[in-house]
């Protein structure tokens, strides 16, 4: 068996020994232009060369949870793509979403600006009740999401694609719910896959029908937001700002506003990283499950795009 | 039935409001000094005069979890002093412990950094087994802590005086296990009551004995740590730094080194306030039901001091 290995952005070498460590009878190498087809690639970003020369496969496997870089391109027909099921993304998800949350919610960065200018000050608290938390996207890390938050007692409120039910969220379906779902929504946070159903998702519209004085968590995909209507609805006084992880272009180019906004926190696309490990781990038990004709989890539906 | 509310640093009009619609068979005032002796008190750091001119009470209740300002009063023989349960404290407590955890753990001040700097940079993700996060004090507060930070699969530690048993969190007791408690511990959270066994407890020793690189969060009273000895261990380069919310003196002094401290993070004793409602609610109840001769919870042990 071989397996070859095509990532943009990664350094290949310890994958590479990871993936060779778990699966010791295969033979597992750096993708070239022109080598021969192996039985499974594991990728992330590839070139479409990549697909057309690479016809023998039985498996696809992308290194992250969002496969949207992939469905651009012109795959093989009928050959399984495995997204990473968690590999320790979500926890990392709940982390930085409930830190994000929290700082807002407990107004700490007015705090920290108080006390960097020497002002002891108290602030009355915030009610609860005014603080619904919608989560847009309710796959493994929005459901993981949506139980950490529950220790903080905010309203929780879920958007999907397909009807759910979770304790202690009062769950949204389908674009007949949305707007109900986004118009008693004060803190937005989008977990959504990226497919064409879902870009520009969060606009002018969409943003101005969200409780006076929301405001956005954005950590699945830059195309979900629509910056410069986010920027106008911020600078109107209709948000009260945004943490956004992810952007349209990354590295988010130097010049662009979203840099130097007081009223927007910027990451450098950090909210939950691929955890090489844990992924090795996976990657190898669904190609050994595959090999014996065993059922997997994780395979994208292309008609969905996710 | 008679009820005297003396609160220093609080706005009495709403207190007096709130529990005479709780309780509208009782008069309800604000004490002045002269006054006949009420049966209930309601207090937050009364003079000592308070106590010695009113000596018909039957219960005096603290507006707040920790009553280290009225342990230190001559308080009348017999008469049970009762501090809050809970009144909405534990859930924020619980959000300023994850949020300070997550941000050191997550270094989301380096990221702001790099950002403001224009940088797009990553880290390397930490470890999560390197981060234990070590709870000094397991009361009401403690656990709940505990519990939220279940969400985010660091290692959890306790340390109470008696013993404790929590799913997910090792356990240490009394000053036999305290040394062991402080050696694995990364993150130090203290919410003990105040008293004097542990007034200074955070002090050069102890803080010494952290894991290298160790952070600590003080939400429970300032006079559990030795200023001098926290800044000179995180200028030593032993401890990483620390978000402190109490301090020795409150408001936080304007020549304190803390203010101004690149390490330490200041609030401004804000991580769990009394909430109004909530704590109406809960004394008028309980004494309802001490004037049924009902037992009710939050009694203050005298010689524990909490």
């Amino acid at each position: 068996m071989r397996i070859t290995f095509c990532c943009t952005g990664t350094k290949a070498q310890p994958w590479l020994e990871g993936l060779q460590a778990a699966l010791p009878g295969a033979v597992v190498d750096l993708w070239t232009a022109g080598a021969a087809s192996a039985d499974y690639a594991v990728v992330w970003a590839p070139p479409q060369q990549f697909f057309d020369e690479q016809t023998g496969l039985k498996g696809i496997f992308n290194i992250g949870a969002g496969v949207d870089a992939l469905m651009k391109l012109r795959l093989p027909p009928g050959v399984p793509v495995v997204r990473l099921d968690d590999a320790g993304m979500s926890v990392q998800m709940a982390e930085y979403v409930c830190h994000a949350v929290i700082r807002h919610f407990r107004e700490f960065d007015g705090y920290e600006a108080d006390v960097n200018a020497g002002k002891w000050s108290y602030r009355k608290p915030r009610s609860r009740a005014d603080f619904s938390v919608g989560i847009m996207g309710m796959g493994v890390l929005g459901e993981r999401v949506a139980q950490a938050l529950q220790a903080f007692e905010l309203p929780l409120r879920g958007w999907s694609r397909s009807p759910k039910s979770l304790p202690g969220v009062q769950c949204f379906a389908g674009e007949a719910q949305f707007h109900d779902f986004l118009a008693a929504t004060r803190i937005l946070v989008c977990l959504l896959p990226l497919t064409p159903d879902t870009r520009d998702i969060m606009n002018r519209d969409t943003l101005s029908r969200l409780q006076p004085d929301a405001y956005v968590i954005n950590v699945a995909r830059g195309a979900h937001l629509v910056d410069e209507d986010l920027i106008a609805l911020i600078d109107s006084g209709h948000l009260a700002g945004a943490t956004l992880d992810v952007f349209r272009t990354e590295p988010l180019p130097a010049q662009h506003p979203f840099w130097k906004h007081p009223k927007i926190t910027v990451t450098p696309h950090t909210s939950a990283r691929t955890l090489r490990e844990e992924s090795i781990v996976q990657i190898a038990g669904k190609i050994v499950a595959l090999e014996r004709g065993e059922p997997i989890a994780g395979i994208v539906n292309p008609a969905r795009g996710y």
